[in-house]
């Protein structure tokens, strides 16, 4: 893992600032989740009215709340929205009402197995109305009536998105992609958003080839909703990049595309290679975050999902344990890392051809081989320029050279790069 | 191996029945089998005359026998025809003679390894005479002459071989074939007659997709004369197995086609493998069983052969000691399940298109998520939906969905039928 | 290792005689060897003038030496040319000069960690002059002023290369290629220069079925000279073999071409695998001898390299140490016995196509059993006209058929030898 960086400590701090948002997929808390992230990096934001037809979805009611809370007969707070945006079930109906405890259980959701915790749990698509909260807090309660309330609205307005731009050289796209839906969770995903924003704002000091086009949407509903919107432009997406769960301490893990061998698959295993860092590549599967709308077989996108324990592999995932202490700054530097230095490869990972394919041209007479003079690394530069000689056949990308040589990327992607300045290949 | 049931009871005797017989490539003996046979399913027998040109191949005469015998010098008979057909050379020529044991020597067959038993000894093309017996029956007789006599007659005739059909959905066929031109021998191939037998039995009950043919022949010649007679159905033959050695104790063994990758290949790998049944798959050779004929290049049939020791892999092979003791009733259910299973995935192996492959379809909404409430396996059938979705793209069967998801093959056909039914996806 | 041969010790000879001329890319040296091998094979030598354009390089001016030599205060000669031709730098310009130690060891070259030894260095495309020699000899030089005299010329003239061709039944050809350009060093490539020779020899005695041609080249410049003058020939070159380093005691080691998968590679893995030689097979990198032009994108050729210990895998690569006892004949008579072998399959492997291909054809009626009878190899002889039938679908070669059946490729052959006899196959 790399070393505590200050880029580490900022992300977690930005995690930290997010995280206690009511975020949810629609509503106010999206919208400030928004207005933070547009403070590092300059957001567009998309508002698409409810009752949209996106793909084979509705844009849903916007859901709002204010204020929920189960109080017992003396009026104490037993549960309370106010302390944590987890303790309500998500898109809750309001309700107003007062209750007997053998009620009230039927709406009442906790942890058995992790009795200090509280879990997540949404009901967006089926009317509904709950509190999360932890067992032993529930063991606490004694029978009696308790007073229910969720100041909450469901109504038409709209889902907020939003989008950052890195103009790149050609109009061929990256995309980035994160959720921004889930409330008082920290790893999942303010993680996942720390790490896009400040990569954003990395790749924006690069003047990158490709475009990056970095989106924050809720889960699913947001995704499709950005497909549905986007259909002209899906043609000129080239590679992409979901980001989730990215901060915890656990090893890095790499899900490729639907393809299994898009250019993005390709490159983000021989960069964890590469790189030493203990990591794990899956294979795709329908089930886990926006990838599985990118890569729909209608799509097909080659998007993978860069995350560090995956999705449910964990047991804080969607409770309160996911809280800002289980994001660690050196965990989050390091995906930034991963990231960087993936796409620096993606960006460079040009086929060249070669212009003098008849026999090896003479490196020496070009002065190729007197611009290595004493430098410690000439043979391995001699050796990236032969290859890239060998392999610049309009087949090959600069991977598959830095793949079959042995060589690293950079070695050979400079190689290329003086190979070209003497004419002797062209992109 | 699956638990002994009544059916395994019911093949076994079958065996029993169909053992005694003395079967060759043509004659009554064949008739005999066919007429048993034919008490459990249909036959459409076929009499194919001698002298008719089939492929690279002329039908031989057909041979019969009434009894055949050695006697010595009291009249007594060492070696007797009526004991077991084994003890005549198959398509001997007839004989009437006396001669000493020094003469005679060279018309005995023995296996001095196993000095009990008997062997199994034919001479088709060749005409020959002889008799087979024990080593042990060799050493006791004196010297001194013999009479030998075999009442056998080779004369223009027909050859004779049978089809049962299962009718199916579609006209395309499956072919399960075995031979039928073995004596006295029970593994090889009464064995795999009942199987075959049983099987067809249970498809009649299950209105399959595909037309099942079975093939009732003797081998090498048999197939050729089905393969001659059968020119214009050969493009309808989409799948097949050749079933032999099906009832020893020993574990199963596949034995791939010669294209290696045909959908039988594929399905029963799969279904071996997700089974965990002790077994072995092979790569084809161009020996064995008639799986020979219909994999020959011109033909390249997807036709694969289960056994369960292989082809001569077992020292009872082709000896009086593949007698019904060494078929069990166990073993003939396990190799049926095998078949059942096995036909069962590739009768659903179909390709589907997703109708709504943009994003995912919302499933919540057309209440395929309601469908699993309570079920104990909710979740692997809602990954099933997941993972047809994500594959229906024409490419991929439902057998490609089971293997790269891991989920049972039942699971996804349930998947697939499920959304099939909700217009999501079609054939 | 293959026993030693009369052969292996023939091959010593040879090297022994040509390893003290004094080789580089152009010059007399490589003329006078040239004119030895001329005495074993005729060759046809080829005189390129300076200043001729091939491909992306020019001929360069021809080199000459006639003497060389440092010598003390006292006249002695402390380092001579007489005595090794490793010991002037190649291609060293002219110099007659008196000089102090202390300005002459910019011009002189050792191998300070093997002080026994004189390192083979060259500048062709600098003008520089230089001596090499042993740092037990400078060690042993006290300072003072030293006489240094290269008797050498560069004027135009030409580049020599020769060629020997061993015509086949067809026009496709085999191209085997050895440097020349290497002064006294014996295994690079005084070895190679002889396995190619004696090879030659042998396969003019065998008719074989492809054209081979030799070529003695100097490396690079010369193979690239070949090419350029050749750009006609080339569609007809199928198949390659460069031979270096062949002469050591180390293990086989075959260099794949290229494409990895030519017929050459799979020739060469096949024979090195099934004779259970200790061998390595190895990836294509574009560095090494030869193979490197031939191999080029442009060219592309089908074109391995085999060596023992591979270039510069040894501590005495391009030094003193690399004299006639670093070889030995039975290193020699094995690579040249791989040759052999390998080549016997190259010019054997044909596609053949079924002419029989529906059901397997009656070997019987053909009398193509009893041609077996009492062979001890009968079965296998079976076998292999059974795989040979079944693979003859124009697809598979026969080198396909020993693979895919295990069967030794002499049998395989044999066994299409047989079956185009008998008109069942063609090729």
């Amino acid at each position: 893992m790399a070393p505590v960086t200050g880029l580490g400590e900022e992300m977690h701090a930005l995690v930290e600032r997010l995280y206690p948002l009511c975020r949810s997929i629609t509503g106010d808390g999206v919208r400030a989740t928004l207005d933070i992230v547009g403070e590092y990096v300059p957001l567009q934001v998309h508002e698409v009215p409810t009752g949209t037809q996106v793909l084979d979805w509705t844009v849903p009611q916007e859901w709002n709340i204010r204020d929920a809370y189960v109080a017992d007969a003396a009026g104490n707070r037993v549960v309370d929205f106010a302390a944590s945006s987890l303790h309500v079930l998500g898109y809750s109906v309001p309700v107003a009402a007062t209750m007997p405890l053998s009620e009230l259980r039927g709406h009442l959701h906790t942890l058995p197995d992790h009795p200090a915790w509280v879990p997540y749990r949404t009901s967006y698509y089926t009317p509904e109305w709950g509190f999360c909260l932890s067992q032993e807090t529930l063991d606490g309660l004694p029978d009696g009536d308790y007073e229910v309330r969720i100041d909450s609205t469901l109504a038409d307005g709209h889902l907020t998105y939003a989008e950052h731009v890195v103009p790149g050289q050609v109009a061929d796209e990256v995309i980035v992609s994160c959720h921004v839906c889930h409330p008082a969770l920290a790893n999942d995903n303010m993680a996942g958003v720390a790490v896009a924003t400040y990569l954003a704002r990395e790749l924006a000091e690069r003047s990158p080839y490709y475009t990056y086009r970095f989106i924050y949407a809720p889960g699913t509903i947001g995704a499709i909703t950005w497909l549905a919107r986007n259909a002209e432009r899906i043609e000129r997406v080239k590679h992409g990049l979901v980001l989730a769960c990215a901060g915890d301490r656990g090893r890095l893990t790499y899900k490729q595309s639907r393809r299994g061998d898009a250019e993005i698959d390709r490159v983000l295993r021989h960069v964890l290679r590469t790189s030493e860092r203990p990591h794990d590549v899956v294979e795709f599967t329908p089930y886990g975050y926006d990838e599985r709308q990118y890569c729909s077989p209608g799509f097909d996108l080659g998007v993978g999902s860069l995350s560090r324990t995956p999705y449910a592999g964990y047991p804080e995932y969607h409770t309160s344990a996911d809280n800002p202490d289980f994001v660690s700054p050196e965990a989050l530097a390091d995906t930034l890392a991963v990231c960087r230095e993936a796409f620096a490869v993606l960006d460079r990972n040009r086929r060249y051809v070669n212009l003098s394919p008849y026999g090896e041209p003479q490196l020496g007479r070009r002065g190729l081989y007197e611009s290595l003079g004493g430098r410690s690394d000439a043979k391995q530069a001699q050796m990236a320029m032969l290859w890239v000689l060998s392999l610049s056949d309009g087949e090959h990308g600069l991977l598959d050279v830095a793949e079959r040589s042995g060589l690293p990327f950079d070695a050979v992607a400079a190689a290329a790069d003086a190979l070209c300045g003497a004419g002797l290949i062209k992109a």
